[in-house]
């Protein structure tokens, strides 16, 4: 077998593969992605081969010197429970496909169980034709590994599958495993650690997110990479682990959003879900589980992370024009960079450091994207290992220049080519910000804002990049994930999804328009592919922090009074409370515990970002989302309005 | 009653409405574009009045200055079936809901069932709560419409509503009818004619692709107009109208594709798949039906349709490349135009005209989509008619330039702004060739080739215009339409949906990209959003034609030969047979009736289009679905090859 690579698990390690139609392009564009990727095995979709315009021995020579091992042949369907007088034609059949594997060079075949309405409910006949499969395939030197389909017309649970594989008993038949298969159905995966390890021929990996619709269809067109979707896939994996299966684990991914992306990009996010998931997997076996060797061992996800600073790339006008508004906010002004044209403000524990220094990689982030976030900053127990473990999944570690006495700061890039620092400040050592800036003296006490730090950042990401960030915030950071919600913009929906770390320290939400024409999808283009959407700030007071902006001239966005009629008639609020919401342009929510989230957004800065106040009461643990739709409305007005203006909407 | 614009409809037609929830856009915007679309009312969503800044009062306003009346405001949620200390507290709510309707100027407010998990199971307690609703309604001058939602938590059917609505018998307690919510369920409206008609107080109408998913999500995201999915909306109209009720006919779709639409173009769509399903309820109306008069009646739809040519735009450089490729063909070049820079070429009873007048339709065309197919004429029996009925649903008729003797051609403006041209040839008069072309003088018989006619004309379309075009030829060509399929192409997925004439006469199929890197995305993109996709030409000997056209030079696209190794595999085929089709890189489909489909496709002609050759056997009736797949993979390998070689494919 040939190595594709060096790589950083052990030699026991399960191999990772993935199936070719879980990439786009042609067949030569897939392996060549799935191998950049690092993957050392890959499973060939039939209908990959039949597009082919060449043999299946040019395949496997293709595969060969790519250092891909072609582990599985799939899929061959409708063969047990026919009619007798077919089982000849069938077997027929299948002895086709064997030679066209032996052309491949694989010798795992994948069949799944009949769908065809034909089928004959008869455990004991089924049972037979697949002896005779086994049969066959024994005189061909092949293994067939049977899967039950979630949609089987009989057939479709493992445990089942499992049953008739155990009663033919014979080498060449397998059992088939396909996580989307049992978790679609709501079965439970704990049955798979009680089957013997070498009776399972193969596993297939994917995700999904939770719909209420057509399993098949689902299946088809919404499974997405381990980490992406909703499934408890490290509780399925580990019970594969327990069995004592050692074959590969293996990404069989149906979606629509993959089959029109750029295969690398794909294959590579594909890759390190096969890390996460393995890394998951671990913690959730017990230790004593020696074969968790088997699996990705990476360093610890940063424990404690929060937001220690936001870096904008502007230029001289761009800085004047934030600094306005952060000033409006509060924010002191509070060091400059000592040795760059970088300066740091600051109100309570949220920082934001504006970067005009042309030969820097924010001047180059500001050629390309103008104003925007061109990197964020976290504050981390171990920086080192917060690097570490981000390149271990893939993420390109970047060092930039740092002048005399600066600390060195470790950072990767995220999806959008954005950097993300990780600090740590040692006790006894200069603050990155006492080693790096030239402090403000403050003579006698700083005065205490309403701001006490960074509540949530928010991200406008092209559709395509949604579900690498979310891969990116969970493998990097050790986010969780909530479901992802639509939400409706006058011009269109969008994709949302917030992404927090245990202790809550860092949140962020990620959205994605679907349609061309809204807000979202604008910011986006204006970006040029990488787009901060809003900052939100956290408060303790927010009626007080209102008053004391606006009366600092922020522009607040204006809420439609009819929002407050109905939220009366929903709420039942205090007239009083309800006054009030209304006239700082206040939204309101509640949660089932009655935890309760106030907010305001200013308008929008530069035509692309704006900012958030948020108070949390109660332990109110979202973001507002019945309110998003109002909002969305409020902005798509103040657009129009500064269109028929014919000039920005700045201050 | 404000009236807004003449109507070719009688007085008693029922009014035509739509919800605001089924265009995109502000308030006012979505206004304006109902208003122009010809809607003489209107639903407002609640949603939309939340987001609106100004109050109730000035939403009556702009409506009422667009002469649109306000027949409902909507949804008021669950009210009925809850314990009876909540229900004090549901009156509160919805007393405020008529004083806000009171400032809109409407007295129809939509309640839906209740489907909170809490409602209780209690017919008898739903209809005193409901009666109690009643009352209040009475007392405050409005008219309750009650829906049963198809994911109610009790009542889900209007079998069911109009149980609780009989019982209550108070005039202020209306039914509300919507088709989605009856049809989704698979719910037979046959029931609909036995209420009586002036009980129910409000029928909204959604058409739906027939999916397998929930329905809530279904209704949420996939309703389309009438027309425009799988629905039988003119069997439930037709109950409605044989109900004798007489309100209006409200379009009610949540649609995402709609969301993300300029609101005009969707309002103009809306607005005629009314008339038409009007017009299609009228046929299934008995003749003696009166109440089918206030129905919309159009012309008749033309009957023995098929094309009469089509047009290219060209140049004098697309004009040699494109005669080039007629004449490997065999197409003759039978007519030059006796007054413009047209050709004729003709094989069988295939018309192709190229069209190189700078000063023309044409030229226009050209100089905005380059070489493209900016026309199709189509013979009918009445070419007038035909245009009346077109010009009814609203798309645009055309007059081009004519010359001394030329016939004048009516013509209507396709959704691409192509033209569609309606001839009719009287016997003892000069065809339209003959009187618009010098034609080719032939000598002895003209040799017949292989070309029969033209089997079907396949279109790519920008995604947002899909549902469009399928509304076009349903109104304009009387077409009937199959379900749509999704085809992958390896660089994304391709929706499909193929429409036909009764006859067979005529065959359209539509093809959109959900992708941006298909070769469907690519061929809009290169048309700037017009596009022929290829020309489907039939004949009764394929293996004639190809040999033929190979031999003059064609080049055919070169199909696998893992294809008919999988060909062979599933259907079995004569060897002699599956050889000939190798040979020839014919692709071959069978039908459930033994129906059998050859086809090849040529290479691509100048990076847009291509040709087909088609040969049917056995009353096939499909397109050959499921080889669409790898002829988008041998298209794909060729424009690679060509990208590699650094040069257009051309000859």
């Amino acid at each position: 077998m040939p190595m594709s690579k060096p790589t950083q698990v052990p030699s026991r390690a399960l191999r990772r593969s993935i199936a070719t139609v879980s990439v786009s392009g042609t067949l030569a564009e897939k392996l060549a992605a799935i191998h950049a990727a690092g993957f050392d095995a890959v499973e060939i979709f039939e209908n990959d081969l039949l597009y082919f315009e060449g043999s299946p021995a040019d395949v496997r020579r293709m595969a060969g010197d790519l250092g891909l091992d072609i582990v599985l042949y799939q899929p061959f369907r409708d063969f047990e429970g026919v009619a007798p007088e077919r089982l000849a034609r069938n077997i027929e059949r299948v002895k086709r496909k064997f030679d066209v594997m032996h052309q491949l060079g694989t010798d795992r075949l994948l069949v799944c169980s009949n769908v065809s309405p034909e089928t004959i409910c008869d455990d004991a006949l089924a049972a037979e034709q697949l002896g005779a499969l086994a049969k066959a395939a024994g005189e061909a030197g092949v293994t067939i590994c049977y899967e039950a389909l979630a949609w089987g017309r009989h057939v479709r649970t493992y445990g089942h599958a499992w049953r008739l594989v155990n009663t033919v008993n014979h080498a060449n038949l397998t059992l088939a495993l396909d996580s989307f298969h049992t978790l679609s159905l709501d079965d439970t995966p704990d049955g798979i650690a009680a089957i013997p390890g070498e009776r399972i021929g193969f596993v297939q990996i994917a995700d999904a997110p939770r719909m209420q619709m057509d399993v098949l269809e689902w299946s088809r067109h919404y499974r997405c990479f381990p980490g992406q979707g909703d499934f408890d896939l490290a509780d399925f994996t580990a019970q594969v682990v327990k069995s004592g299966y050692t074959g590969p684990l293996s990404l069989e991914i149906f979606n629509d959003g993959f089959r029109g992306a750029p295969p690398a990009a794909t294959a590579a996010d594909g890759h390190r879900s096969l890390l996460l998931l393995e890394a998951l997997t671990r913690e959730t076996l017990a230790v004593e589980h020696v074969e968790a060797d088997a699996l990705y061992h990476p360093s610890a996800a940063p424990a404690n992370a929060q937001w220690q600073f936001l870096e904008f790339a502007v230029d001289d006008t761009a800085r004047a024009h934030v600094a306005n508004w952060l000033e409006k906010l509060h924010f002191r002004r509070a060091g400059q960079h000592r040795s760059k044209d970088v300066t740091l403000y600051q109100h309570g524990l949220a920082a934001i450091v504006l970067n005009a220094e042309p030969d820097s990689f924010a001047g180059a982030f500001f050629q390309r994207h103008g104003l925007s976030l061109c990197a964020s900053a976290f504050r981390v127990d171990d920086a080192r290992l917060a690097l570490e473990r981000a390149a271990g999944f893939g993420y390109l570690p970047f060092s930039g220049r740092v002048g005399p006495n600066e600390r060195v700061v470790p950072a990767v890039q995220g999806p959008d080519g954005s950097l993300n620092y990780f600090v740590n400040e040692e006790p006894g050592q200069p603050t990155l910000f006492e080693a790096d800036f030239s402090l403000t003296d403050i003579d006698g006490p700083v005065e205490v804002g309403p701001i006490i730090g960074i509540d949530h950042v928010s991200l406008s990401l092209p559709a395509g990049s949604f579900d690498s960030w979310v891969l990116f915030l969970k493998s990097v950071f050790g986010l969780e994930a909530s479901p992802a919600v639509l939400v409706p913009d006058p011009y269109g929906l969008v994709r949302s999804r917030a992404l927090m770390s245990r202790d809550r320290g860092l949140r962020v939400v990620l959205n994605a328009s679907v349609d061309q024409h809204t807000a979202a999808a604008e910011t986006v283009r204006a970006y040029h592919g990488t787009g901060l959407n809003h900052v939100a700030f956290n408060t303790g007071d927010i009626f007080r922090a209102v008053t004391e902006f606006e009366a600092a001239g922020v522009p607040l966005l204006r809420v439609p009074a009819n929002y407050y009629d109905d939220l009366d008639a929903r709420h039942a609020l205090d007239p009083a409370f309800l006054d009030s919401l209304r006239a700082h342009n206040l939204l309101y929510d509640r949660d089932e515990r009655g935890g309760e989230f106030l907010h305001a957004y200013t308008e929008t800065l530069d035509q692309r970002f704006f900012l958030e106040i948020v108070e949390r009461r109660g332990g109110y643990d979202g973001y507002g989302a019945p309110n998003a739709a109002v909002r969305l409305a409020a902005q798509a007005r103040q657009r129009a309005l500064a269109a028929q203006e014919g000039s920005a909407s700045q201050d």
